[in-house]
Order: structure tokens, then sequence, then C-alpha cells
């Protein structure tokens, strides 16, 4: 499959939540958020989602043609329906453009760009706008502190076009799904199952619930396998990767693909402590932040990893 | 872009809502109920999304290897997180197994098959399971009588497979999504909009509020354009077409394409009197219903068309 990232954009909410503010909000101190996430800081937006992804979306279509299709790959909707990316196309004055959502948790994104390639490979589209928007801060629990101190509000977009050369530039994906750990991060609220007109439907479960601990110690050994197989199946080795790129669910996460996963500390993108985790928005706002400030350049080779509720858990092995 | 649809499921819960008993639901007759929507009644689940939907998964999947991927292309999820196709598969007995949602509102199945198309005929993905699963009856507002007369639960899903031969069966694919027309469908609530928690949430934006008569007109003219570019792009007439598998939204949008849209009437599968709109489960339940009791048979052309929430409209022309 053979695409090019032909445009960025990030938004980040202006105002700053310090960890001193979080800390009130979920009755505990700094340092326990210190030890526990690693964030010292995360965005908190006063715009919704859809206004949020436009921003970024605008800055990654600066200079570029307008995209024939949108996707959305954020973890939650603006409302039930329409889906989110009918709203991204309101809010960046366009019409007529095609537009649907994939929604995979904190992995979104990463299965918008496979299946965004896939759709380009089939010359079905030419030229896609993904756009991954998440406002988590909105559905924090003081009672689930640990989550309600990790996450964080912020959207980064991508645009990627068919490139005419024949190289291939997408050389690996891998994705699995663990149902049995469908509990450990949850929303269990706003559809079918306990919807908010449900009477048995308590506040928390309009919240989010994570159990970050048990998620770690199943997904440590998942990610080292995932990482290990990788290698095992295409023509690089670890030490060939420009950058690995994971989903930014926790400092211990992110730090894991150097101390357990082998690759060196300076080649991950670790944002986490300034932005927390923003959900699906999280890995693109990794990419972006480094394609931006000149790490990232032409020909790197990408790897994105990253767990997402489910369990799930993807990677992709990428030519930039 | 070539593949084979192997295997289909539907499920129809058992509990049969006749208009009667929607009339005293929404304040109206039997005959307002008919002249509006021709529905005469709609099933009514007391199981949820992921079980109806598992149900059908299973049917789809008898006697057939267990999907690389499964797809939920649900119109309205479970829960916020995970994504409802996690727990399709935990329904399901399976384990490790990739899985997402892909959510275009009543055209979910059809996105979510040109999404399948794409990954299997890039080798991304072999054997993909799709599930459509809508249980509406738990949104309906009173107050929008024309929509709670229109919905219905139900559930459908689909096994589609690589194919060996280099025969192209996807002939045609076309989307467009006017998000000027984004208010027309809505439930407003269930997201970071109007979160349930949100003290300015009314009970009414969790419900589905629809204005029926401005998307009919609306959607009437771009449907007939729809298809008149179709047949302007393909070797294929309108009378090549064996059948014609619209969204069931009622069954003026139906009757539309034969009426408007040049179709022979006995050629459109209508099943929407007896299961009323089940949101994005409606497309599938139509096609699965014409497969099993013998309708569709191998080779067949089919022409899927259909409106969704954004505004959006879709249409596939494929070779069974």
């Amino acid at each position: 499959m053979n695409f090019k990232i032909t445009g960025t954009g990030i938004y980040l909410p202006p105002y700053i939540e310090t960890s001193k503010e979080t800390a009130t909000f979920i009755n505990k101190s700094e340092e326990w958020i210190a030890s526990k996430t690693g964030v010292t800081e995360r965005r908190k937006s006063d715009i919704d989602v859809d206004k949020m992804g436009a921003i970024a979306a605008k800055q990654a279509m600066e200079g570029n043609t307008k995209p024939d299709l949108i996707i959305n790959a954020s973890g939650v909707p603006k409302q039930t329906i329409p889906d989110t990316s009918v709203f991204f196309q309101k809010e960046l004055g366009l019409n007529n453009i095609p537009c649907f959502s994939i929604h995979g948790t904190c992995l979104s994104f990463l299965i918008a760009l496979n299946n965004a390639a896939a759709l380009i490979n089939s010359n079905v589209y030419k030229r896609i706008l993904i756009i991954s928007s998440d406002r988590g801060t909105i559905g924090r629990n003081p009672e689930n502190p640990e989550s309600a101190a990790l996450l964080g509000d912020g959207a980064a977009a991508i645009l990627i076009e068919a490139e005419e050369s024949k190289f291939n530039n997408f050389h690996y994906w891998k994705m699995n799904t663990w149902s049995d750990g469908a509990n450990l991060t949850e929303v269990r609220g706003g559809g079918t199952a306990l919807h908010p007109q449900n009477p048995s439907t308590k506040p928390e479960d309009n919240l989010f619930s994570m159990d970050g601990p048990s998620i770690y110690k199943i997904a440590r050994k998942k990610a080292y396998k995932m990482v290990s197989e990788t290698f095992k199946n295409v023509e690089f080795d670890k030490t060939d990767v420009s950058w690995v790129i994971p989903h930014q669910a926790s400092e211990k996460a992110v730090t894991a693909y150097h101390e357990y996963g082998g690759f060196e500390e300076n080649k991950i993108i670790n944002i986490v402590a300034k932005t927390g985790n923003c959900v699906a928005a999280s890995m693109p706002m990794a990419l972006v932040t480094a394609v931006q400030d000149g790490r990232i350049m032409r020909g790197d080779l990408l790897y994105f990893i990253g767990t997402g509720a489910g369990l799930s858990m993807a990677c992709a092995l990428i030519r930039f």
C-alpha cells in the first residue's frame, strides 16, 4: 500500500490544567499524579470536539487540494447521530464530501490510517483527511483518580494522498483484540445498554473507568510479543526505525517501549507529560508534534504502536 | 476489488410490536402510521445490540472458518467505550481477533462493505465479518411521532472472503455527505456536546429526532442523480440490475426507487412494512432476507443505495 502524508495539523486547547488543579479535583496530591501517570499538565478545552478537530484539519489542509474523503478517528463522539465526521465537514465550511467514522477507541487513528491506505491502494479515494479529536476531560470521574489524572483534550489531523510511485510505504500492519479485556477500560453509558434515559444508569456509568495497572500488566507482554513479531516479518531491524510513535497512554506505557521494547529512549516520541492521554488524538498528536518540530523527516521509518479499550493492540511500520 | 459474500445471518427479535401498540405510544392512529411510514409492524428486542448481532453473526459464520477481522457497522453503540465490535467478539465466544467499528449511521453497513473490500483487495485481511445491529426502539421519542413509528430493532451479518479469481465484483461505489443537512436526523445526546451528565441536556436530546419530509424532499433528487450517474459510469444498464437493495428508511423512500428511480417494483427488496426502519441493520437485513428466501442468487447484480444521517447518500453495484 502506497500513500504519502502531505499535511499535518494539531490543536492544543489554550487552557493548561496543571496537576495542582487536577489534584484538587481527584483529591490526591501532585506527587501521586506524577508517580501514577507521569503527567504534569493537560489541556482542557472549552470548545467541542468538532471545532477542535476542524482547527487541526484546517492546518493539515493548508496549501493542499480539498480531500475526497473525511474520516473521523476519535474515541468519543460529539453526539450519537450523526457521527462526528459530519460536524468536522460542517466546521470546515465544506459540503458534498463523503465522510464517516472509524472507532477503535485509542487506536482509532491507526485503524483509520490502515483503512485509508487500503482505500487509496484500491483507487477508491485519492486524498483522505483523517481527524482525531477527543475531549476526555468531560468524562473524568474523580472516583477513578488514575484515569481522571491521565485524561486531557486535544486534536490532530493528517492528509494522506495517493503516491504516484509504486514504492510501498506501508510495511507492516498488525492488530488484535482480546475481548476478555472488554471491561478494563469503559464508558458504560451513552448507548443502548445504559441509555441516558434508563433509570438504572448511574452517573459514573457515563464517565471513564479504567483499570490502568491491570491493562499495563497484560499490555506489556502483548506489546513485547507484537514488537518481536513485527521485526520477524519485515526486512528491517529495530535499529532501522527512525521514530517510535506510541499511543500516549501514560508515562510508564510510553517508556516501556524503551525499557522492555528495546528501542532507544530518544527515538520514542513522548508528549504525555505535557498533554496527558488524549484518547484517540494522542497518537496523531505525537506524530504531528514531531513532524512540525522537525524531528520526523521525509523518508523516516515510523513505528506506530499502542493499546486501546477492547483490549486491543495495533502497530504499523510506515515510511514517512 | 474482488470478494465473495460466503455467509449471511439475520436476527429478528421475537416480539412483534404492531402499529396498534405503536399508535398508543405516539398518540396517533394506525392509519396515521400507515400513511406516514408504510410500517405495519416492527420488532422490539429485549436483548441488547451485542447479543442481537452475535446471533446473526453465528448464522453467517456457520460452516465457515472464523474471521480474521470483525467490523461493527451499526448506527448506535451498546456503550461509548469500548466500541460494539468488542462486545460482538465476546458474545461470539471468540478472542484474539482484531475488531473495530465503522459509523455512518444508516449507511454504516455499506461503508463497511466498501472498506472491507478495499482491505481484502489490499491483502490486509482475508475473511471479514460485518455485523449491523440496531435497537432503535430504545431511542424513540413519542413527541417525534414519525420517526418513533418508523424505528424497529434487528440485526444482520455477512461474512466476506477473498476470492481467488481476478474477477472484479465491486463495480461501482459512490458516497456523498452534505453536512448542511446535519441536523435533519439527530440523536444530540450521548457524546461530548450534550453529555448525559450535562445539566443542560434535555431528555429529548437522547432520543431520535428526524425531519422525514425534508429529508425525503432533498434525498429524492439526490438519489435520482446518484442513480443516473451510476449507470453513466458502468458497463451495465439499469435493466441489468437483478435486485435493488435500498436502505429501508420508509415505505415511500423504498418505493421511490421504482416510482422515480426507474427500477421495476418487483426487483426492489422491500421489507420495511414488517420490520420498520432498523437504522444501519435495515440494508443488510434486506439483503440477507432475499438471499435466504432464494430471491438473490449467486451471480446476481445487486444495487445497494440509501441515505443516512449527515445527510449522506451512498450506492454500490456489486456482483453477488
